[in-house]
């Protein structure tokens, strides 16, 4: 493979080209010869394997979800039934019209999101209130056809979960649709060490085909937003559209209420640019798929390879993903340096020095700081010290997120705080899509992210725009 | 959901119909709008899951294999470099067209197998004979457009892993391939109790751009032959279409030895048919979603709940996938029925009159036996008697599968055997594709499903077509 020593952009330098070298150099991905589409590498899948296990066993116990897995493809004359919902995907669709060297008569849209499959299923298996509430899950890849992509950021093809519910009454669904939230921001905070702002979107911002969007939307270093998951209240217009009905309690025909909820590859995106710096990526020690690397130095001195093995066993049995790198053609230094830009949390360093006084050169990849350790304690200490470097890095991501929101009463004040600090502006306006549409043209890009809250009738707040009275507050920012 | 209750069609009386019948009654999956696709309900992913996680072990620890993701498209343009491969594929293509709104140039096939997205892949990513071996598998769905389909055994989509590898030496290759081979006939007998018979392919069955291909078969009730997974060895044809070479231990540029190797949903038809009875689904313990049901007897009488939830925790707490049906709107003679047809392979009734001995009543799903057990030492027992299930299931597949394989000599005792008893007929032939497709043509579909052994020189063995030497004895079949 390339020679994985060379240096990278700067993020100061250029933070666009920055992510791109290290999506590449640390081997996350590669480009496929699709434009658009990539290939996963096994650096980046088993990062989404540690998401799908935490996330698979939060929503079977919490939330009764099930796995399933329904068709790529929908149907052209059966993807046209939701207004809101075509107008939103026909325009960046994939669409398959030759089969088995035959012309399709109805041609397949290869699945954008599947609200429309789960609506066909649903209406087969619903009949009654006692089949409610319903709650399948299914991981999947779905494909936009995206003029601009980015690697995990916008890309032609991503993977992704979707759970789509179906409830008897509007309170249990709007329910869901915030447990289905939170679990997303535990997510962030437990196991990827990010900080999320959670909210619920504006009518401009949110799903086509949804009466009310949640979102998770995390802080780049550029400044910049990233949506990083959604969870839908539907209603009940996919089941009016698609026909799902079922006869309820009172013995008469009811439509249910829908939720969707997903997150995305996306996340990885997130990981990337939260937590990375000049020297790479870092990862949080709870997906890393190399949770610790163990350097030996002057590997032929006595006992240096042997101490080496005996704290790899050590980790290894606590379940512990530990590497030894005992490559004899690679020098000391060429290792730390591959181990930085592959974001691996923990090194540890054993040289004979080091070894005649017992002892072991912790250094945490997150800030550098080192800890000099008995060897016979790392067994003890090794995931304490993960769990502190996971805190650390969500210590450090929360500490930006929150000197990056700047409260502002105007335009002149909002293009400021985006163009010169970044990150959010917390802002009212009167809560109109025309609002919105003209703040983002004004701004040059900046976009309601979520509600903060919607304003009390006697507010003296007004409109920056319209003038009219404000109604919402809401965070604004540039986006991804 | 519709009623469960229904009688199913007796597997003597039309079998093709029972296997229907049984996907659908036991919810396993239902048809998708497009022809040839279905919806993969919660009971049989659940499945596919405990197969994903038992795979996903053994090729991890013993083939060093990493799970990635490649695209789902393939370029036309790359489609038609491997002349074999393109030919046994094109005919079922499906191919997109349109995307965002436009008319592609280069028409995108969706995979229906990814040879030429991993060489592609490879490509970029191999140089040096230090970055071999590689061994790569994903987990996906690939679409062959079929004009007769059948769930789970043939569809226009399925569900399976592929891995994909590269080695400097035909030798390695021919072992990652056999080993691959070894895991999925170690999956049959340790996961899913069905014997396998193991072996390679004749010229004519092998895969298309494989120089060999190696096969695990299993025989269904109805006499016919299932193949359930393959592994190739692909020789340097498609790295050299697709330009893969790298710099040898020599310092000569090489061309690397490929493998590749799947199972897919096509498992869980061999599942049904395998262990299925007129009662519906019997599902091998160690994947069934649910392997222990708990049915209270008389509900309402003192102490009967308390017992079904002490047992209950007991199991739970030991990680058996255990249910208590404490439903009181249904009798227990239809929760009996209800879980026969879903294969839960051990129920437990708890009674007043069983409780006041201390016991409850035991039923292996397979074979009807009953065990009469004291409730106290049902938590020991249980996983022993989950396994003793398993090895109850196996042996009489592998009965059914031994006494099932006939010696023929001549086409007349061929068709005999595949007429009358069904299964596999050993036969010599001279081992040519044309013969071969004379044999299938004069027993209506009697195929080679593996060679059993590569006949001597002075073998007395005579083709039964041409009458020329034997060359190979192979297993004979209808096949699915």
């Amino acid at each position: 493979m390339e020679n994985k020593n060379n240096a990278i952009t700067s993020q100061s330098q250029d933070f666009a080209q920055w992510y791109t070298d290290v999506v590449r150099k640390a081997e996350l991905m590669n480009y496929a010869s699709v434009k658009g589409f990539i290939n996963y590498l096994p650096y980046s899948y088993a990062i989404w394997e540690e998401i799908q296990n935490y996330f698979n066993k939060r929503i079977k116990n919490e939330l009764g979800a099930k796995n399933v897995y329904l068709p790529l493809v929908i149907p052209m004359s059966m993807f046209n039934k939701e207004k809101e919902h075509v107008e939103g995907f026909a325009p960046e669709a994939l669409i398959a019209t030759i089969g088995g060297a035959k012309q399709l008569e109805d041609p397949l849209v290869i699945r954008p999101t599947s609200e429309i499959l789960f609506s066909d299923l649903y209406k087969q298996i619903v009949s009654s209130y006692r089949d409610l509430p319903i709650s399948f899950n299914q991981w999947c890849s779905v494909v936009r056809w995206e003029k601009t992509t980015r690697p995990f950021l916008r890309g032609s093809e991503f993977l992704w979960q979707e759970g789509h519910c179906l409830f008897e009454t509007e309170e249990e669904a709007r329910d869901n649709v915030k447990k289905a939230l939170d679990i997303y921001d535990d997510l962030g905070r437990d196991l990827l060490a990010i900080p999320f702002l959670k909210g619920k979107k504006t009518e401009n911002e949110k799903f086509a085909g949804a009466i009310a969007t949640y979102t998770i939307e995390a802080l780049m270093p550029d400044g910049k937003a990233l949506q990083s998951g959604t969870s839908h209240y539907l209603g009940q217009g996919f089941a009016e559209a698609y026909g799902i009905h079922y006869l309820g309690r009172q013995n008469k025909l009811e439509t249910p209420h829908q939720t969707s909820w997903g997150v995305s590859t996306r996340l990885l995106g997130a990981i990337i640019m939260v937590h990375g710096d000049d020297n790479g990526l870092v990862l949080p020690p709870r997906v890393a798929p190399t949770q610790v690397v163990i350097v030996p130095i002057k590997m032929q001195a006595e006992g240096v390879l042997d101490a080496c093995h005996e704290i790899y066993d050590a980790l290894k049995s606590q379940g512990i993903r530990v590497k030894l790198d005992d490559d004899d053609t690679r020098t000391p230094g060429w290792k730390f340096a591959q181990y930085e830009m592959k974001g691996v949390p923990l090194r540890i360093e054993v040289g004979p020095r080091d070894l005649a006084n017992g002892e072991a050169v912790l250094t945490k990849r997150v800030n550098g700081e080192k800890k000099v350790l008995p060897i016979k304690e790392i067994e003890k200490l090794c995931a304490p010290l993960l769990d502190e470097i996971h805190n650390d890095m969500y210590q450090k991501a929360l500490k930006y997120r929150d000197e990056h929101i700047t409260k502002v009463n105007n335009l002149d004040e909002l293009n400021a705080a985006l163009n010169n600090v970044g990150g959010y502006a917390l802002m009212a306006y009167d809560g109109t899509p025309e609002s919105e549409v003209k703040i983002k043209e004004l701004t040059k890009g900046g976009t309601a992210r979520c509600i903060a809250e919607e304003l009390p009738e006697d507010t003296d707040l007004l409109d920056p725009v319209t003038g009219k009275k404000a109604r919402i507050l809401a965070y604004f920012a540039r986006a991804y």
